[in-house]
């Protein structure tokens, strides 16, 4: 077989996704993950544990991996220039991955370069800056920490100039003194939040999936609807369209999420961009013709993509947040019974409240029975419904 | 997470392609393989490199395990009746898996107990026997040793009374002098072979996937259509139910496949048992709800199984056998890149002549572009097809 070894810095559920799709192709997978407990390291067979930021211990984890990949965007950028120096294929590259580690890169570079749509922004150098844009533009207005945000951590909804001082403060404090750059955003007063997720080789050849309906609480993705309801062709073609120029722009090496917001007159702004697998791709597994996992690794490893279509009319993906019920797949008995299609995956975590512990996947012809099954079974699996 | 853990024996294909499913359900396998690099111990995290016909071995291992499944039928009766004694959870059991180890007893039974359809068909003490049952039926008759057979090994076909001695004398040399009984069979002139393969559950649920036609070539599966092309409903039915009957009466934990027969007058006769995912059932993966192999862990686990039925109109299944490639991922190019919805799967095996390596599966509406589809794939990953 193959003596490919692809590298992946990040021990999280998408990691652990893409070992199956790897297993299947004949590749190995090595994993540096920040403890032995977490969900890819649980699976793995090749495992380091290590902290991703010194630089030693990513060039040793390096050593015996062809191809280096992530299941996050945190890796600093002149670690993964040093690897690319070393002769490694690093893919995404540190070019194209800064604009997913760094919001106000990410926005000036889409405004500058591809006029993409977004909403109004400047970077603020402090509270008073922020003010200022603040009054320009009208309160309530967003402001971002421009690195480290995940989950809705590093976002905050400014309502007065008496508030800009929050940003700076807090963002400073997760920092641990780094300095982190603020932007200020236009509050768009969107209706409804989507995703199209694009896989893009190194070879240029790109593909994307479906648009998805996202819905979120609490800045953490809770649902997702493929393909988005009620979006005429011509958004559904436009949206693509954009997810394919912005991976064609950064040079994106597999996985590209944009998130967008749409406004009532349905008209989007890019609110943000992740070059990973993605939480509002997970439906692709059981609902597309081809994983975004398996088109990750293929894009990687620089072979032909695989269909990205829908393989039924609709599939909706709820995630399981950790809740109350501490054994899960002991849970299984009832939501099995119940829908003998259910697709359920669990990331082997531990449950703490709130945590992302795993999602469902359901497909079918009814969007109003496929999306009561799913959020059935995610939130008796969250412990929401009561037994009996 | 749960602290469910199953010790699966045996580290070949079977095993490897139950780790999916199970990482999805957050359950933790652990192998007990014949050496360190067979196709499942390159992927599993917890692997045990020991021999299963020694009872320490087969205990050790257990130990930490609370339920016992196999990838193969050859682990000793007597071992794993300890096993159960000891208070493990042997999933099928030794008493149901006996009947896939021993042929002469799954014959006696099946009759007996089912009154099965069978080649007529009789235990042979030696060559004179089995030289009498032949003249009685009428040669050509087929031999089979009752242990220890596997892709066409152990199963002769005789056309004289002066060939009978050859599966007596064959069987003792690979029995390395354990005595082995041969069984004379009735030579079934048989127009196609098909597959039935039913999963069951300890508490008795049960499901069935259509009945498969599988293509062999000596001895070995090279091909499977699902469903069987011009199966009447009423063919259909009777074989899915003698299926689900034959598992019922052995109480087969998981799966169970059932390969037949076909005459051209339509009626079939049972062939041989498996109990375990098999290779007849590996269209499942992609062409199926649930595929065997995650219906087999949760039969395992005592949890409802998964619909069974057909995601498309037809799938094809073509096992890639070794051949010239060497290197079976990087032929991944062209196929790729013909076929966007080529399913692939390989083995993680050293490449040898003839040895089941990986698999294809294609599904689709028209039968024959499904087919066309498949074997080129698996031909060209076989070498069979050159490039250039």
């Amino acid at each position: 077989m193959s003596q490919t070894t692809i590298g992946v810095i990040g021990g999280g559920q998408l990691a652990r996704m893409m070992y199956a799709p790897a297993t299947k192709l004949g590749i190995e997978l090595h994993l540096l993950a920040e403890g032995p407990d977490v969900g890819a390291a649980r699976i793995f067979k090749h495992v380091t544990v290590g902290d991703y930021t010194d630089q030693a211990t990513v060039r040793a984890f390096a050593a015996d991996c062809q191809i280096i990949t992530f299941d996050h965007e945190h890796v600093p950028t002149w670690i993964l220039r040093d690897l690319v120096h070393d002769g490694k294929l690093v893919r995404p590259g540190p070019g194209a991955l800064q604009h997913a580690q760094d919001k106000l890169l990410m926005r000036r570079r889409l405004t500058d370069s591809l006029d993409a749509p977004a909403p109004k922004w400047r970077a603020c150098a402090d509270a008073d800056e922020l003010a200022a844009f603040g009054a320009e533009i009208g309160f309530p207005i967003i402001a971002k920490a421009s690195r480290g945000g995940y989950d809705g951590h590093g976002v905050w909804k400014l309502d007065s100039p008496s508030d800009t001082g929050i940003p700076f403060a807090e963002a400073l404090a997760e920092s641990a003194g780094e300095k982190v750059e603020i932007i200020g955003e236009e509050f768009i007063d969107f209706v409804r939040e989507l995703s199209v997720i694009v896989v893009r080789s190194p070879s240029g050849q790109a593909v994307a999936y479906p648009v998805s309906e996202t819905i979120q609480r609490e800045g953490v993705c809770r649902e997702t609807i493929t393909p988005a309801p009620g979006l005429s062709e011509d958004q559904a073609t436009q949206i693509t369209k954009l997810g394919l120029d912005i991976a064609d722009e950064l040079q994106v090496t597999g996985v590209l999420a944009v998130e967008l917001m749409q406004r009532a007159d349905g008209s989007v702004v890019v609110n943000e961009l992740a070059m990973r697998p993605h939480n509002t791709g997970h439906w692709t597994i059981d609902g597309a013709h081809t994983s975004q996992f398996e088109n990750h690794l293929r894009a990687v490893l620089d072979l032909p993509l695989g269909d990205p279509r829908m393989r039924d009319r609709w599939c909706v993906m709820v995630n399981v947040l950790g809740g109350t019920n501490e054994d899960l797949p002991s849970e299984l008995l009832h939501c099995f019974a119940r829908d003998p299609r259910l697709r359920v995956e669990f990331y082997g975590k531990q449950i703490r409240p709130g945590r992302k512990v795993g999602h469902v996947n359901c497909y079918g012809d009814d969007l109003d029975q496929v999306r009561a099954r799913a959020k059935h079974a995610a939130h008796y699996l969250m412990g929401d419904i009561r037994k009996g």
